[in-house]
């Protein structure tokens, strides 16, 4: 994933991805203007796999994170020294997602996306609906539909890692890392999306994946 | 906030808000590129008023949402039918934020927005760090400091509702009221990042807030 080089920056073409426009409008009276970008709606999904109690994650490349990591000056040169800014910079930590790029329902885009990036087989009906949201108010206003599915070893049916040309790896977590996570003052590599994800697991779901040893009273040491 | 007309979309021009480019590059040897958008990097701030025991939101027509609300085949009319697709469409709910536009401490951005949008005078020392993360993945990776501040009657020094041409309503909740909206299925007129907000703040913070009454059991009127 960190083999990264000939980086540089290009003028944007005609993208099926990212289609910037001027949005114009009157607002009580007064003309006004606003620069945005049409984008897909997609879905977000916690998967936490109830055999081993670990929360599945994704690992990528993103560009558009790393980018951000490049000084103003360094990125007006033709060439980004990888040396200077290597690839680990942009790899993110995130749940399972995905455009919806296609004309089916959005549980079915769940269900593939979960099966592609993480590799387990689950059905529609295992996902829990858990939130809609505009992934943006800024510049995108897409909605974002965030499901929960619980799986367990047996559902691994494919490697994971995604399709095509996507590099992804799948990470586990403990419930204590989750919380550990929580704790930091900082999750760079992440969108709050993915903070609010592990805030809602923590708060609805993670009581009763605990182990035994974790609730061990460490007094007196009665579970 | 919500007479809104001559609502039409046009191409864009060079823009200092949105520059969207194209980022090319060879990941494990393989050549790839991804387009994606220079963005500012931004505060945000719950504020929570300790006098009255509710949280300050600010209310404001957002024209990506607005947008994300008409159907594809709207979108290539010339003009957008405001009768069809009123304002309230897109107008969200947000907690205080702004974009770090100036060379100064992201704090001292995040005391200015306070007082532009909500009216209130708050020291930086009054700002607790909660939380940095990235403001998306895909298309923008900016990143965005959440901050927590607490503040009284008192210090309500300015109208707030934004500067320049900024239509902005102050608009106040109480803690069964974000409670509520937390148990909510959809959130549609609000980003990921406010309902984290709205969780970080319920589970550390709320309980020392909580109005005796609200404690009260049912059952037996003890408080």
């Amino acid at each position: 994933m960190e083999d990264l080089n000939e980086v540089y920056l290009s003028p944007l073409p005609d993208s099926p991805y990212v289609k910037p426009f001027r949005f114009n409008y009157t607002q009580n009276g007064k003309k006004k203007t606003w620069d945005l970008l049409e984008i897909h709606d997609s879905v977000a999904i916690i998967v936490f796999n109830i055999t081993r109690r670990v929360m599945i994650f994704v690992k990528q490349f993103r560009p558009a994170v790393y980018y951000n990591c490049i000084s103003r000056q360094d990125r007006e040169s033709n060439n980004i020294d990888t040396k200077k800014y290597p690839a680990s910079l942009g790899v993110s930590l995130e749940v399972c997602a995905g455009i919806i790029d296609k004309n089916m329902p959005v549980e079915q885009i769940a269900k593939e996306e979960v099966l592609e990036e993480c590799g387990y087989d689950v059905k529609v009906t295992d996902l829990q609906k858990v939130l809609a949201y505009r992934s943006g108010v800024g510049v995108e206003g897409a909605v974002q539909y965030m499901f929960y599915c619980e799986v367990t070893d047996d559902m691994k049916t494919e490697q994971g890692g995604g399709v095509d040309d996507e590099i992804i790896e799948v990470v586990e977590k403990t419930i204590p890392e989750i919380e550990e996570m929580l704790q930091s003052q900082s999750i760079l590599p992440s969108p709050p999306s993915m903070v609010y994800a592990l805030m809602w697991f923590i708060h609805h779901k993670a009581d009763k994946f605990r182990k035994t040893f974790e609730r061990t009273c460490v007094e007196c040491k009665v579970k």
